[in-house]
């Protein structure tokens, strides 16, 4: 890549999961997204969220964010 | 669904619009979404506005929402 | 168009670039957008950025805007 | 109206009221700047707010809106 | 209530469901705010969100809100 | 005033100054209202800045606060 | 206290108010917490609002705030 | 203009456009607030929105921008 | 759960530390929030802050989040 | 200082405190930035925080502010 | 540069100003910062203002940017 | 440290990076921070970002976090 080209991205907003952590929750989602898109580029987090099992334990790291690709 | 096990939702930013109220704008868009993506899970609103007609009556409501689905 | 018939409308997020200008890397998002997309109709910049090279030049404006379409 | 000719706007923020609905409140703040100025074009809700009356009702809805109208 | 002596007032956040709108969603968190808390005076809203179900209906609008009480 | 009938606020956007203090530069604005408008309600502050002389004193604040009137 | 070990603050949202200053409303609020709760500990101020009275004076400050303590 | 003397100004919304530049749609807003204003001061951009033509051309710029006056 | 039936839910504000990790962090505030609360079902950061000690490590997270339960 | 002739201004983020108000812990701010930089310009609000003793006194103000100074 | 070794930025925020434009403003700004930092890699536009002169031209315009320098 | 006796902090905004984990890319920009300052106190996140690598790794984590130290 080289600075001054004119290079076109997009961004798309993904949520992902994980029992462990919040990186595991940011892997989860991009691992989905390199399914069907190419060229990943970076990641921005918008929010950390989880869930709460019934005896209070943190069972799930909710992490919406956003994954940018180049436009080919 | 359960807890715990790894999935993975996309956002999409969407407005519906309708004549008669937030509600109906808000289902306008949902319809449209449905009729192209599958599972779709819940909405969020990000912005309230609409259409004022010339003679002042609000002949339009507009409504910004993201809309998340399950990514099979 | 007339308002008060039931449109839906969607905005995706893209970053344009461009070096010479801010409206060159909003002209360039959209370029690429209309390569895929049909019925743009307007946009919104969300985010104005850029890189400096070694010689301390603004070498790239990179806006990050959202682009909406009505969905047919 | 066409794109391209040199268009200028003015927003107010009005606040209107209803006991009925969110969407009353926005006409009925429309309907009082119908009165005084011309060539209204649309609105932004800013907020949503009320009054909640001694005995638990929401006797009043407030929105807090932007109305935008060309100057001629 | 007369400005100018000292009140003090508490707000909570809460969260109301409704099947049918908005303005049901509020009056639903500010029934059960009613329950425990006394002299309720307003409710500012934070968010409307809100269920898709299965066949691509909103079954559930969630409101956001923030009720505000004086305390005693 | 009471609850439930329509009443329509407006809102306008000013900036005190005063060489003292933050309550001081408000009731400037305030003051400065009051000579042009009727019916002032109340105020919410949006930001607080000022200016620093030569010598390193704050000689100015300036408070940027909207300004709410009942439309009659 | 010392960092490192283990604690939990809990934040409760009030709103003071004063006829005479900022500082008035905080104390204020602060005052109604400290009858209440224990080890109260900071205060972050979210909103500086007030009252106009008729004749134009602000008779009346309110101040938005968060105030932290620490659970046992 | 001296700091220190108790001045207050006033800041009003208004949009701009322009078919070639953030800055053409900047300058238009603020010929048509001289027309009808007095002693100008500044100006702050809040967003920068445009349209896109059917062939996919930006042809107009929208600038929402703040512009502020002193109030004599 | 289902939904479509009148549920309401409050939200609570929070913060949590832990010498780990961020996840500690949350997991020490959903603990003490168990011990006085029932049906907590889920979490949203709101900050991530933490201390740093004279040796320049860091030696405490402290998450603010909001924890969310349902009211019976 | 005339507009038009290029200037550049930074601006530091800072923290004063006071015992007694909010003006106080901005003028602290604003000695300590006077003493290692010239040109002090202006200074923007950003928070507005304190401390609560034990006894329920708010016994210090703490003001996030930032400094603006002409760089030569 | 690689990704994945280690590296710190830092962020200054700096207003540059020019007689043109935007462009203008944000090349001043990072000229300025160029004159005593290494290695400056990006900004970030926070806010675009000006001066309005007293016959209703914009003669200045000011960017608030943030200039990103790798720390060696 | 003692409340009441007038400090000043200063806040900075660094970046860290690491290819493990968040707490590790904090940990790394408080450790450059510790280099060059003295009495660093605490820090506040302010975005998470990172890199992905071409088969869709998360290579790279990037913290954008405020440093904040006394003034001596």
């Amino acid at each position: 890549m080289s600075y001054g080209e004119s290079r076109v991205y997009k961004k798309v907003e993904v949520i992902g999961t994980s029992e462990k952590s919040v990186e595991g929750a940011i892997q989860s989602a991009v691992d989905r997204a390199k399914s069907s898109l190419e060229k990943l580029s970076w990641f921005e987090v918008q929010e950390v969220r989880g869930h709460i099992s019934d005896d209070g334990k943190v069972t799930e790291y909710q992490v919406v964010l956003k994954i940018a690709f180049e436009l080919s």
